[in-house]
């Protein structure tokens, strides 16, 4: 995959400055623990304060955006859940009672939940940051999902709510997902984009049996092959994505392009920081991979980024989770760096020489 | 190894009490997520269930308990630190300057450091629990490390600080541990334990080089084969323990009584372990294993125990460190089972059948 010059209107996204790198190493190794005790803490000790370019890295006013959206590929039977479960679900966010409402209560995250573009109505959008780019994609086993107008005009308004909340002080902000059938639009990206057999990019999402499974498969399959032009990234995100995952991509774009640490969820995460770092590869350098999620094809995609997840934890749900679970992981890794006495300062010995 | 009757004053440990599991298992896999999603979270929040015997199981007061205490084995050079620096690091725990310190407060867990026998006269005392069984173990590659009488001492001293934040509402807890040379001490329970080979069990510590580790070695293995005849539980940690790791031991067994779900921290946490295991093997069942240490050795302990570590940060420093982390997990296995909406409760529509 040959990487293109950046859409206008995106985010620029710089090289990690790497200028304190020596002197985050000296405060790192100079505390009271043997030298790369604390393992992937310290890396992520390190990392945040090259982010944030400074010694002192803190997480503050950390934020989850969960981005829901349809699928016009649901139509082919792709899931075990009908389309109408994602506004169930949205509506499920709003009233606190998922998963990821939980969780991100545990972790002191601030939620929010952008409808990118849900098929079916919705019967309240009370505390819903409703910007849908339209009612559900098209199905791509027939058509492109959508245009790239559409898929440029998610990414930016995607962006745009990372820009919302960099102003309101977020240096730490996870992505998630609701949309059935978008492990269908994440193979297909990952297929395409990383150059990996179908086979081995398709899982059993929210649970398919195996006659699901194969069906699933050989509908991508097909898509894949009717849609074989498509290879510039913002095409391969038109043709095969949803409009969650497009927002999620210039989200990726936008969070990076403002210092923030990005956490990353499973496999539909992954997959829009696939269209992302194409575009901008230095993204990748701004991203914590937070879990190593159970549907098959995402420990592949994982490899692809040269990532080693935090967290290992046979999750496979979505909706911003895993990048949740790994926040109190980046609490540690500042309090460390930021309250532990050094050999000095506490009058301990360090090791004979 | 076989169980012998435990010694009089240890505590019971009755098994898992297994009534509530089908409910509890109803509870999660009606939740708002295709079941199995949650993956750990799922297993803890059953285990968390089963141990307080509720469908609604909390976090209440989580508490870490850091025993530290000196090792005559120090004597012999198998450590790169002086034994000085366990009262050293004594004074920063105090101080709250060391990694558990921040740690703690990162995970909202009360912190209480117990003097379990250091060598060194300790500047201050104030904070610090001050019951010394004596001042160090003695050196066991010459004799053993202590009587039978102060073995079982240190278990019940560890058990009454643990009846002690059972009367104050603590249903979690975490056991930490400092003493220079204590790698000595677990590698040793390991092998006589475990009928593991000493070049299994030894590691390098808080960091040996190879000439280190050899020497390590060979006193270990010196002293194994001298001790030959201690295979008695209670002789075991008697002839190889340490302080910290008695009380530890002893701390185990009275979590367990007092139906507490304990977490488990790394290669020295794990060694005291066997010890209380082998004791009354029901205790595992209350344990979450928080991590994998990077300490050689503890992979294989994990499995002795039919382990999966939580998490795999590769830390190697003690402390209670590793068990620390775990928390926020506990915390969002919890949160999952009470705030989550089912499929019903929600109007999510659940999967075609």
């Amino acid at each position: 995959m040959t990487s293109l010059p950046r859409p206008a209107g995106l985010s620029e996204v710089a090289a990690l400055d790497q200028s304190l790198r020596a002197e985050l190493q000296h405060i790192i190794d100079t505390k009271t623990k043997p030298p790369g005790s604390l393992g992937r803490l310290e890396t992520l000790a390190r990392q945040m304060g090259l982010i944030q370019r400074t010694t002192r890295p803190t997480v503050q006013r950390p934020a989850m955006i969960v981005f829901a959206g349809d699928h016009g590929i649901a139509a082919e039977g792709v899931s075990p859940y009908p389309q109408a479960v994602t506004a169930q679900m949205v509506a499920n966010f709003l009233a606190g009672g998922a998963a990821i409402n939980a969780l991100s209560r545990v972790a002191g995250l601030e939620l929010e939940v952008v409808n990118a573009g849900i098929a079916t109505p919705l019967a309240s959008t009370d505390g819903l940051v409703d910007m849908p780019v339209a009612r559900g994609t098209r199905n791509f086993a027939h058509e492109p999902a959508m245009t790239s107008g559409e898929a440029l005009a998610a990414m930016q308004a995607g962006a745009a709510r990372v820009r919302h909340h960099a102003a309101l002080g977020t240096n730490v902000i996870g992505f998630g997902e609701m949309g059935i059938a978008n492990t269908s639009s994440a193979a297909c990206l990952m297929s395409r984009l990383c150059g990996v057999p179908i086979d081995e990019c398709v899982g059993r999402g929210t649970g398919l049996d195996d006659a699901g499974l194969a069906k699933k498969r050989n509908v991508l399959a097909a898509a894949l092959a009717q849609h074989a032009a498509a290879i510039r990234p913002l095409d391969v995100l038109a043709t095969f994505g949803g409009f969650e995952i497009a927002m999620m991509a210039g989200a990726y774009l936008a969070a990076a392009e403002a210092r923030m640490t990005i956490l990353v969820d499973g496999f539909i995460a992954s997959s829009a920081l696939l269209v992302a770092d194409v575009l901008a590869p230095n993204v990748r350098e701004y991203c914590v991979f937070a879990h190593a999620s159970n549907e098959a094809g995402h420990r592949r995609m994982l490899d692809h980024f040269g990532a080693l997840p935090l967290l290992s934890l046979d999750m496979r749900l979505g909706e911003g989770t895993g990048a949740a679970l790994a926040v109190p992981l980046l609490r540690a890794a500042v309090a460390f760096v930021n309250e532990m006495a050094s050999f000095d300062s506490a009058g301990v010995a360090n090791r004979e020489a």
